[in-house]
């Protein structure tokens, strides 16, 4: 049985267990819809009874980012609405939907906790209330939906700002995003939506997708959440063990050194990026002259000093209107491992592909 | 001044002088709508109010077929919102944008003259609250919209049923329907929309979209709405003139020979399909006979039999799910006019695109 199936068996059995409300099962603190109909009809009555909904997308596997998001939604709507779904059409034919992690057990326990946790606060915060995990049926009723680039289907596309950055490795990522981010509004029609800022072309995207198409949601963005060294969180990092682990950290250093280039006062794209890139071949260099069995290696596909609003690569900062640095590193697998050592998920051998940004904020 | 430059010149003095509500005009029956957000809070307030919101989209240029459009909305429900967009989206860069009609004043009036004609019928009919006449700003607000098939923008595509029919011709037409429509139910949150069954191939688009997309929205379908002697109304038709409107009537007259082949039994392509393009040949040889100052001509750009929910070709019409007949004929350019011959506007030298089609109803 596949990761999939596995995880749709446990989710199948869940809802139907919670359907039958056998007094023995555990209640829990929000309503569970496989299908758009009845969320519909209690989106209605939210609406009716002046209620105000912010809505979480995800793909479960919910990390401290996601619960991040959550607790801003609930500190800004009476009702958050979380959708869990893993999205097949933003992955390419080649891409990693097989290996994605998907754990809906846990993911239902923690928004649990985070209800405990509201309720706690009383009155002040609104707590999760629907929970979304459509079937792929559900949210592409027509046909199986295509991950070709020119495969047929019903697609959003918002170009030239999908073709750039992570655009230019993953050419139906994007066109994947906002159409699913595209089909999510339209069913849960949220009062305001958030999403993290570690994906900070998704943000442009899907800010520019609502706009561009009238949608009555306001997007909201909240900060990346960091592991205490500073790796950005993402689901994602289960799969990296100890030793990419530690050197995936090379992103985050690299931007930081940029960031400090910015902050002391340059503006040139070369200054900028001479930081970046001084970090990244450094650590390449000294990952490279260690043992196979002692190295983890990674190739940079990008770092990109760009326009906030555009994502255009830009010469030079514009101090009026910052910008924003980011990059992309894809660790590799393991070449050697050594007996007992965590390798993560997978066992070193699934390559992880790693980005992060930082907003260069404007200055006087 | 260009045509589109005066036409929103009229409309523009028309909003500037409502809005000044100067006593001396007339006060008109609907609100009028340059810009979202006052519209949205109209539309929040009907939701409040338990009212339901009915929605013909158009571009200007309201003919018959559009008001029986509108007295089916009124019939079912309390409101009626109509928006008049040309959209630019939906014209190739060689197409018939510039030529399209727009009669800004006559639409108004013939909207004021349905609410009168709801009024009289009392309270068993809804009646036009609302009209959009958003400005291309408002409705592609990052950057002016693409016509070229490669273009960048912001767009719908619903493939590959935009790439038959009438998407053949013209490659851009679905993918500016779509965008324009998805932003259109953004903005209104209808609960029924209504198009005409005369673009069947739109209706079969918009009809997946909203499938697709979980848009909240019914689509319905009205009846095309016909001439005395048949010929489909349209708002390209004033281009026609009286010699190209007489012989364009041979598509309708092609599409009713189909028709009354398969009513009698037959359910072949190739019987069907004879039957049409005889109709069509002869009158071609007919007028072709004729001198330059007295004929019209034309050219078949498809005579289509297809399913009814995918529009793929048939070899044979099952008799459990019917069929859709369709054609494009293309009226060219007058080659001589007669002194004093009504020849349309434009003088017979715009060509004119006509499509039509008739459903083959299932049968036992």
């Amino acid at each position: 049985m596949s990761r999939w199936a596995r995880a749709f068996s446990t989710a199948s059995s869940f809802l139907n267990n919670a359907s039958m409300a056998s007094p023995s099962l555990r209640q829990y603190s929000f309503q569970v819809f496989r299908d758009v109909p009845p969320l519909r009809q209690m989106r209605r009555q939210l609406v009716l009874d002046k209620k105000t909904v912010g809505f979480v997308p995800t793909m479960g596997a919910l990390h401290e980012g996601h619960l991040s998001l959550i607790r801003q939604a609930a500190a800004e709507n009476t009702d958050v609405f979380v959708s869990i779904f893993v999205n097949p059409t933003q992955f390419g034919v080649n891409e990693d939907l097989s290996s994605y992690p998907r754990t809906w057990d846990s993911d239902v326990a923690k928004l649990e906790q985070l209800n405990d946790e509201f309720a706690r606060l009383g009155g002040d915060t609104g707590r999760i209330t629907a929970i979304l995990a459509p079937t792929s049926k559900v949210m592409y009723p027509a046909s199986p939906p295509s991950s070709e680039v020119d495969g047929d289907g019903s697609f959003v596309t918002i170009t030239p700002i999908s073709r750039k950055l992570e655009g230019a490795s993953r050419p139906v990522f994007f066109r994947g995003v906002a159409t699913v981010c595209m089909k999510l509004f339209n069913i849960v029609h949220a009062d305001r939506a958030y999403f993290g800022q570690k994906d900070v072309q998704q943000t442009v995207v899907i800010k520019r997708m609502v706009q561009d198409f009238h949608i009555d949601t306001e997007i909201k963005i909240g900060e990346t959440v960091r592991e205490h060294d500073g790796l950005a969180m993402s689901s994602r990092n289960v799969y990296l063990g100890n030793r990419r682990r530690s050197v995936g950290l090379v992103l985050y250093n690299a931007l930081k050194a940029a960031e400090n280039t910015y902050n002391s006062g340059k503006l040139a794209r070369s200054d900028i990026l001479h930081a970046a890139n001084s970090v990244a071949n450094q650590v390449l260099s000294e990952q490279q002259a260690l043992s196979p069995s002692e190295r983890a290696l990674y190739e940079v596909d990008y770092i990109s000093l760009a326009d906030p609003d555009t994502l255009d690569e830009v010469e030079s900062v514009d101090p009026a209107k910052g910008a924003i640095i980011s990059g992309a590193v894809k660790m590799v697998p393991l070449e050697e491992t050594k007996p007992g050592e965590d390798c993560g998920l997978g066992d070193g051998q699934v390559p992880v592909r790693l980005i992060d940004n930082l907003i260069f904020k404007p200055r006087a």
